[in-house]
């Protein structure tokens, strides 16, 4: 609870910038999970300076206190579980590009495909592409640690994180990193940060590293009779020794589903969609090289991008898929495992006899590439119990491929109860020592993470 | 110190692979700083149940415990300082490639060159190369978070890393990460021990990334009449919009000493390295677009390798310097700054002027496209002063500028003092707290990192 005193205190740091009316506490009660626990009051801060007066209030004070971005993430991350002060970045967006330094300085509010934009003006390259870039946020990216295609070529959001601003749980600011190419000057205390969902501190500037745009991209989507011929020319595909710069699935649910999406005709049973980027001529023989491995497995047909305009259009394809299956049924409950990558095919199968099993229909898509598949069960509200059983098990089935409960989503509430079956007692244990080590008050995003 | 109790139960443990002989003592005393403090015990573990148990007596009888790799450090990290027992990974050294996942798994006694030579011939690649590979551990590399040439491209050490096993300063084991190409459940604690010194835990297994084989490799070596000519040049190629995989810099001195090494006649004042690596075709267009900018800076001499031999050859000597210059005088002392891209030319300058001032001599060579440049004072015993004056106010420039007091090298003892100045006291306070958290009875590697 927020005490009357401690917003007092609150006004007099953001003035208008403060809300407590009942449409800004809905507004930011949610986020792509659907589920909703309205916080007690939104701020819109301007600089790190009203974030470390915020904090320093709710360490006084003992409120939770939640940095939001966009509100795109799947494991409830934003939700302010336990109310408290939300902090919304959408008035931090300062964006510099330093093309000698090849880094992007940025504040937590700038939209992911922004940053990117603006770094291809100067020739740079920023490769992580959660599939939400157009609306999510870098800061909700460091946060969770965000994914996306191209990770299986240039790896996800945390390699590219040269320094940090973070405001402690005491309110008092530190600059870890400096933006250097190289540094191992004591812990990395940036990877703890990255990834840790707002729960060890506020991030509220990012030195992010950029690389030179490669000239072209493009992808072959290989269409297939049945899932088993994808996800088998999939391995196939990478252990030939290209890496391509995205490997992508796609079930015949999630193609139907994100055609109709794009007003397109679009049906096959499941689809490989693959990325090679690069000088044009190595990129062609590349893709020589993949049509003649992907012939193999019997695939219907094969298309070739062959234009940016036709590039950008297999890619907005696969980015529809999520928008465009949450309005086939009420719910749907997304999760995001990883297996090894020998176990791809495995996994497909599993699912969808698990979702045979319990009578749900089941959307599969995601980054082969990595082993890291997006299981989308689709429901009615009757059925969220038929869900949580298929969760349950798939997550041990999961564990005990010696995969992961989550690729790129994060726990955050979603998850929470599942961590400690994946990383054992000791391991959690020692999270949450860290967790009590820089948030003894337990006012930084609360709720999440640990059950 | 260790009790006659506390011996007793590691000879149990150990059996004829513990040593208290003198030479054994002084063999395991120190590193590449020639520091030296001899450990009272060495012991030669088998496997990571040997080394918790060692662990658990470490705890219980209250005795410093340090993991040893070959001792190529530059910091100190491996050395000693409160005797105990020193644990040598040399007979741990089982490497596994697995095609399939693109992953190795190695005990951190497999030597760096090892598991580069083992990945090859799958046509897979590993990408960190400390210039000690020959003879450094992959545990070192971990615990210094190493780098080297290519890492200008590919990355260090840490991004390499998709699974850890650890002994925890009580003797627990735990498996961190599963091996997985991505994995955001929990926090990062992969990151917080690559990179600890062995001051958190004795990492024992480590699962690594593994990408495909570039096709070839291949370098421009081009020298110049002077370090501003060639500092200045290293900056344009960089914003040319090529990554290369290495960008080194060696001065006059140290391409004198690696030649005489190799029984090699080189003169120049200054040289760079330029390496470029992926498909024949685009290596070739990007080292012809590469020379062209390198004309603009007036080179005296450009050459290109034209063969797998010669490329080894021009790297062979690059990575011999640090040995070679090590004859020129009795005592060297090394450091590995960091300063921001667009400022290499100044470093280079202000490096040269300081060491005149402190009239010592200095070798100047490194990773110059990561702004990382190792400075090395060449001096006689007497002049130690001089030196550690030179070193001190080189670190105060570098921090002004916003640099690091190392890139790859780690703190170990050398840099503990001077740690603080550039993190700063609630940075520092924080690693220190992590520490004692994690091994609240400072037995793991004490006396490292933090003065």
């Amino acid at each position: 609870m927020v005490s009357g005193k401690a917003k007092k205190e609150l006004a007099r740091i953001f003035g208008k910038r403060l809300k407590e009316d009942l449409s800004h506490r809905i507004a930011y009660s949610f986020d792509a999970t659907r589920i909703s626990y309205p916080p007690e009051l939104v701020a819109f801060p301007l600089k790190t300076k009203e974030i470390s007066l915020a904090v320093k209030t709710a360490a006084e004070y003992k409120f939770p206190i939640i940095a939001r971005g966009s509100g795109t993430g799947f494991s409830g991350g934003a939700v302010p579980v336990e109310g408290g002060l939300v902090l919304s970045f959408s008035k931090m967006r300062s964006l510099e590009i330093r093309k000698q330094e090849m880094i992007g300085i940025v504040e937590p509010g700038v939209i992911t495909e922004e940053l990117q934009h603006e770094a291809e003006k100067y020739g740079l390259f920023y490769p992580p592409d959660p599939a939400s870039l157009k609306n999510s946020t870098i800061g909700g990216n460091l946060a969770e640690n965000a994914g996306g295609p191209r990770c299986l070529k240039y790896g996800v959001t945390k390699n590219y994180v040269l320094g940090l601003e973070v405001v402690l749980p005491d309110g008092e600011v530190i600059s870890i990193g400096r933006g250097l190419q190289k540094n191992v000057a004591g812990y990395d205390l940036i990877s703890l940060f990255v990834g840790s969902e707002g729960t060890l501190g506020i991030i509220t500037k990012a030195y992010l590293r950029l690389v030179p745009k490669p000239p072209i991209a493009r992808s072959i989507r290989a269409d297939f009779k049945n899932v088993r011929d994808a996800s088998t020319a999939a391995t196939a595909v990478l252990y030939s020794g290209i890496l391509p710069s995205a490997l992508e699935f796609m079930d015949k649910e999630s193609l139907k589903a994100a055609g109709e999406y794009l007003g397109k005709d679009i049906s096959a049973d499941a689809s490989l969609l693959i990325q090679i980027d690069g000088d044009e001529k190595s990129v062609n023989s590349q893709l020589k090289r993949i049509a003649k491995v992907l012939k193999e497995y019997r695939p219907i047909d094969i298309l070739v991008s062959t234009s940016d305009e036709e590039e950008e259009m297999v890619w907005k394809l696969r980015r529809s898929i999520s928008s465009a299956i949450s309005k086939l049924k009420p719910i749907k409950v997304n999760e995001d495992i990883v297996v090894p990558r020998g176990k791809i095919p495995d996994a497909v199968d599993f699912i969808y006899q698990l979702a045979g099993k319990q009578s749900i229909d089941v959307i599969v898509f995601g980054h082969m590439g990595d082993g890291n598949i997006h299981v989308n069960f689709m429901i009615e509200k009757e059925q969220s119990e038929s869900a949580s059983g298929a969760v349950e098990e798939l997550f041990k089935w999961v564990i005990e491929q010696g995969g992961s409960i989550s690729g790129e989503h994060g726990i955050g509430i979603t998850k929470a109860k599942y961590l400690e079956s994946q990383l054992g007692e000791r391991q959690t244990q020692l999270m949450r020592e860290i967790k009590r080590l820089l948030d003894p008050h337990n006012i930084m995003n609360p709720g999440k993470i640990f059950s």
